[in-house]
């Protein structure tokens, strides 16, 4: 792919107010990409905001013009889905520091007019919301009737009911964290090593240089693959059939369907993402403690917000597991607030949340449709 | 490092006689480079062999002179240790494939009188004990008191036991698996590729060319690396904790313990290990089926065999689960072989083995005594 920012079909918010970022500098000239699928009523009570994963992008429910494939959670939200489009206005919009048309690395800095590569300030998952803040009040959205995402998307949940209560009605934090573990840190810095390892990263300068680190970036993305899935899932899906023979080759090619299958997974994901948007969203999601940045506990940071909460977790999530989301429901409970919590059986790892689970699709849908009831929708 | 073969202070066994390999191919030289400890007594009756695991080498109760470190075991082995050298003839050879003197990529092709790099043929587990087996008869010794490993040395454990059951007493197979998983392919591909990716690596021709793959392997070193810890432990070890720093930096540095813990772990590992023996090594250990092998079930596999075993797991492990050891106990009993089976309560994950776990050490301790009465040892 070559990411030309600014030139994916889809809707974009500019605004040459300058961002200040929890780091201390701040973004003169953002974007906001983002994709809308709905319709706003005339009271404006029916918004709702998705918050992307790591790799995810603002082409939540629509085809995606760079691979041409299915939104990435086409299956939970359209007409009639749990996410109804017929009821709801869902934007999806694409984080500071990706690479589909918000303001990250891959765009020009007002300063040089040359692409930022590594010149790019340092975000954070608040920075993210913030971004997000900006757009909704540009659409003329005092408040929404639902945050939702998963994974590093269920952080910017978190962040947003945290920063933002007055803006939320509810929040759905799914399969995430309210601090980034030890072991989480240590698989994004694998990524990072084997993106920077690449001499074609250049010191990130590839852009400028005409090279593209592919070969890390792929790696980073194996790695990153191997963590969404689950031991259970991974043996039922390939164990240790091979791919295309019958006979181990002695050799160093994909003998076995696992490998052929991550190599196909980093293969297709660099033609779709941009290696310094890795370092940076992974760095984001490594510096997220909400603890941390809010300097109260987490029951202190909630304490009697009126946002209704549904958190969801699955058993299989090693990554992100079940454990995690109890820490946030019991701070929620013990501060007070309207929670609930399912924890759903499945084998699928951390990527369940994004596949088959029609427990889960109940959940969503109950919890949507009773807070629209609170809400007069 | 500039690993000399044949040049480490150790022992060395040569033969001429090839050995033939389980992919239809020879090793026309072979080289075992070993270390030995206490004394073989007059029947030969209290010898033991310890396997080294992937990252391993002979160096197991002496000062490794590579890394002037303690050895692997050390803890383990020694004079009234539970491995006893007071007591027992403890040999640990290197494996066939390794870098630390036995015929490996590193070692010159009598063929060509250059090294091997790529052209040296792809070895198994079963190879590595074919090898350990003509070091035995090059000893003397017509029967082990018992073979022990842990992690990949549990596998030539298992296969010493299916393929030479009249060779052994007993078989203390520790933190292993009868076939490798999904799972454990999967991250052993990730660190072949970021290997395979660096420009030094050269098609596998680093030496010739004078270059080194220090950055691909120090990335598969960190990345088996975090595969060796559990959650708990990395949670205990290093949590969210920041290194040298009160602040985090918002940048790339190694800010938090972990990333500069994985960091050294990566860049020590590459002055002691060979890119190209790593690749084969974790290619033997994926391609380790122990049924597929013998064309048996593993119950068929040890039937009525008279070896005592014992085997141990570490609930913490997630790489070699409880589990794996337990299809393994069920299979022997099955077969009505004398199997004891001791599950240790551990939050220190897949390295527990070589850890302080005194319940760990008191069962091994126990069980050698117990093999040690019945030979009249």
């Amino acid at each position: 792919m070559t990411i030309e920012p600014n030139k994916l079909p889809c809707s974009y918010f500019t605004e040459k107010i300058p961002l200040l970022l929890e780091n201390g500098t701040s973004i003169d000239e953002l974007t906001v990409a983002y994709e809308s699928y709905g319709k706003l009523n005339k009271n404006k009570s029916n918004a709702i905001i998705v918050c992307h994963a790591l790799s995810g992008d603002q082409f939540l429910a629509s085809k995606n013009p760079i691979t041409n494939k299915d939104g990435w959670w086409n299956r939970m939200v359209g007409c009639g889905k749990p996410v109804d489009t017929d009821k709801y206005f869902i934007i999806c919009a694409n984080v500071l520091g990706g690479c589909t048309g918000s303001t990250g690395p891959t765009s020009l800095d007002p300063k040089t007019n040359k692409e930022y590569g590594l010149d790019f300030p340092m975000i954070t998952v608040s920075d993210m919301v913030n971004a997000q803040l900006r757009l909704i009040n540009h659409l003329g959205i005092e408040k929404l009737l639902s945050v939702i995402g998963g994974s590093m998307g269920g952080m910017q949940v978190l962040e947003w009911a945290a920063s933002y209560p007055e803006k939320l009605f509810s929040a759905i934090p799914i399969a995430t964290s309210s601090r980034h573990t030890a072991q989480n840190i240590a698989f994004h810095e694998l990524g990072r090593q084997a993106i920077m390892a690449d001499p074609e990263w250049n010191g990130g300068d590839y852009i400028k240089l005409g090279t593209r680190p592919s070969k890390g970036l792929s790696i980073a993305r194996m790695t990153a693959h191997v963590t969404y899935l689950s031991e259970a899932s991974l043996t039922k899906k390939f164990g240790r059939r091979l791919q295309d023979k019958d006979e181990i080759s002695f050799g160093f090619d994909a003998d076995f369907q696992i490998e052929s299958y991550l190599r196909h997974q980093g293969l297709t994901f660099v033609d779709r993402f941009d290696a310094n948007s890795y370092l940076y969203i992974t760095r984001a999601m490594d510096y997220f403690d909400l603890e941390k940045t809010h300097n109260k506990s987490l029951t202190e940071i909630f304490e009697k917000t009126k946002t209704k909460f549904l958190l969801a977790s699955f058993t299989g999530d090693w990554l992100y597991p079940p454990s995690e989301s109890l820490i946030i429901v019991r701070a929620l409970s013990a501060g007070g607030v309207d929670v609930s919590f399912v924890n759903i059986e499945s084998d699928k790892g951390h990527d369940a949340f994004l596949l088959d689970e029609p427990e889960f699709d109940n959940a969503m849908r109950g919890f949507l449709e009773s807070v629209s009831k609170e809400v007069n929708l």
